[in-house]
């Protein structure tokens, strides 16, 4: 048994010890049962006013869950001992706006006028439609969902902004209704989606060539549906060129002890 | 016809416009349709970072819908040519963390420094109790809403914090569970009640002294539901003793052009 499927049945903050501890540092789709997963940005604390603007007037890529006291490297409303230098499974360093290495903890590059911001992802909702019976095809066959750039631009806050990125899924005709109203309910995870249909009219050019994630076919029949996604805020962090700036590695996100369902992000 | 009564009918930007004119320096509700009205505070950018985490942290009391660029007195995302020095009808000037002194205009006192906040307000959810057949006395008598504070403790960031103020709604208990239901639809106004029953569990002695507003009767066969209250944050700018913070007039909210029931705090 691999070290993923031993901890498929894991709680929320073994699956922290695990990843803290070294003994695991791959991707959290379907860890943690269905606590938030969130994206994660840390930079220091002159451009997070900035940041947190941006966060705010940009809420559906960009839903703001949680955000760290300058220079505490401990995530405090979003669960117990949850230490954002260690407890992401891999980071991505970027310096100058450029992507300059991974890390499998960053202990060593703390700084004491870091801020950390955590993001709500779109497991949830993925989790909300699949309950309630829309069938997802990257989670069926075990890919990562494909996203692209768009010609939506994000209202822009200090040196932050840049064109929306959007993940698609391909959704039945008679469901996209059904997807819109559950979505639009998981505020944290990207609400209702920003477009259906023709891909052209938000300037993705062609759906076999997503920007990130695996392509994923679209059915007769089916609709694809492109939702908000938590890649526009490492696009924001590239175009700003901050000199130095960590967030976690797609799809290696942060566990937090918060139910997804939860009205505010917070343990009690 | 006083002048209230001739604003009834009017679009938010009339309104505005009449506030800005020197026409109009009363209370809101009523006012603007149904548009989004918000709870508004001033503060020097060196205190924003922290503000804006409080916010984060206490969303149910303080739900954040709008920051401006430091130094822009413009709202942009709420509405086209909304000038917060002067598109509410009363202000509140606190130094020191004391209110000293009130103002229909602020444009004499900005400065270049300065952070505006936009915090949503219980209107919007009062509405869609109404039109539910939830009936609120204070409407119907045209009162103050009754607000108390509590012994329930907000989050803190930095000098920002103390003790949550909520707002009483006694609810005929059959359609307690209807009206919690509505009210967590709406995260811009509070979203779901923080207590229902008896007061003294939240440290409210006597629901017949209200700390702001005015009392309201709890009839036989209902009972008090308490809901997070926008002037938690003006404690919270009390409590952290700012040299100078201004808020709206309690009651006297800035009308958006943002639609009540919009997904996103933002005009298209």
């Amino acid at each position: 048994m691999n070290e993923y499927e031993s901890l498929r049945a894991a709680a929320a903050p073994v699956v922290r010890a695990a990843i803290r501890g070294g003994d695991y540092g791959g991707q959290t789709a379907g860890l943690g049962g269905r606590n938030l997963q969130v994206n994660v940005a840390i930079m220091a604390a002159e451009y997070a006013l900035d940041f947190m603007r941006f966060c705010q007037r940009n809420p559906k890529p960009c839903p703001l869950v949680g955000v760290s006291d300058t220079g505490d490297p401990f995530m405090r409303a979003l669960g117990r001992d949850i230490d954002i230098r260690a407890d992401v499974p891999a980071y991505h360093i970027y310096r100058d706006g450029r992507l300059d290495g991974s890390a499998h903890d960053i202990t060593e590059v703390w700084r004491d006028d870091f801020v950390a911001f955590a993001l709500g992802c779109s497991f949830t909702f993925e989790h909300a439609l699949q309950d309630a019976g829309v069938s997802l095809w990257h989670i069926e066959h075990n890919k990562v969902v494909p996203m692209y750039r768009t010609n939506i631009p994000t209202q822009t806050a200090g040196p932050f902004g840049g064109s929306m990125v959007v993940s698609m899924r391909a959704i039945p005709e008679h469901q996209v209704e059904l997807a819109t109203n559950i979505s639009r309910r998981y505020r944290f995870a990207h609400g209702a989606p920003v477009h259906c249909g023709d891909p052209a009219a938000i300037g993705i050019d062609d759906l076999g060539a997503p920007d990130w994630g695996d392509a994923a076919p679209v059915a007769p029949g089916s609709t694809p549906v492109f939702w908000a996604c938590g890649v526009t805020p490492q696009v924001a962090i590239e175009r700003a060129g901050l000199p130095l700036c960590i967030t976690h590695k797609p799809g290696h996100m942060l566990i937090t002890d918060v139910d997804g369902d939860a009205e505010i992000p917070a343990v009690d």
